[in-house]
């Protein structure tokens, strides 16, 4: 397993390169156990109009196809909603590392009841990014969580 | 709210426009209550190499960004798989109709379990590609759903 704060880093990186394209800053990279970086993402419904691209399924999209994620960790900078939450089941990944869930708590307890490790590193950084984000932009926000 | 079997047919024609293309065949699309349609998609694992592309995400992808799914309808050939379901719950959809789920549930029982209705159509031409796929291309399917 590799060090979680080392793996976050790389996830933390997407999010500010979405922040600096304009974008919602959240990010995510999926790893091999032995610490090899198979694929990272970043949302980009802003930049690219898409509603599919969140943090994970973009770094799942760029990782390619696997034969199995069981082995597999997912770092994310902020707890994945339930669009996420359902691929990280679907895929089996057994190891999330999240960056903070306190502006967003997503589907992490339902993992979590799935035998899905969560670990959740509460890192400033990532909730400062999305604080700011939210507060200066809450209709994107809410859109991208389908918030009426 | 359109015809169910008619707004099938979109999706249907998007999983034998999926097979032709020698992927997954299931098919998805989203419509407006007043049978407007938005997007379409389909599997696209095999075909672009992108294991996010499920029939629902890349329908969901195509409709592009929409305010609000609180009155839209998502139409699949097949049962959702958690993957689908996490979007549909995390984007609002109420009303999802199912082309067949003999071959694959998914997470139907759960959307049902938080509000969502459900119309499973038992469509013998879904039932019919997606077993003779899955008869032909077992690892693929595999591969589809995260099975080991």
């Amino acid at each position: 397993m590799p060090d979680p704060a080392a793996i976050l880093a790389v996830a933390i990186q997407e999010a500010r390169l979405g922040l600096a394209e304009g974008g919602i800053p959240i990010g995510a990279a999926i790893f091999r156990a032995d610490g090899t970086l198979l694929g990272s993402g970043h949302n980009r419904r802003v930049q690219h109009n898409d509603p599919s691209a969140h943090g994970e399924t973009d770094a799942f999209r760029n990782a390619g196809r696997q034969r199995s994620y069981r082995d597999l960790i997912m770092v994310t900078t902020l707890a994945p909603c339930w669009y996420c939450s359902g691929l990280i089941r679907q895929f089996g990944f057994k190891t999330v590392i999240v960056g903070e869930s306190r502006t967003f708590q997503g589907g992490i307890a339902w993992l979590k009841e799935n035998g899905i490790a969560i670990q959740d590193l509460d890192n400033p950084e990532c909730f400062q990014m999305m604080t700011g984000y939210i507060r200066q932009n809450p209709e994107v926000w809410n859109e991208d969580i389908g918030e009426d």
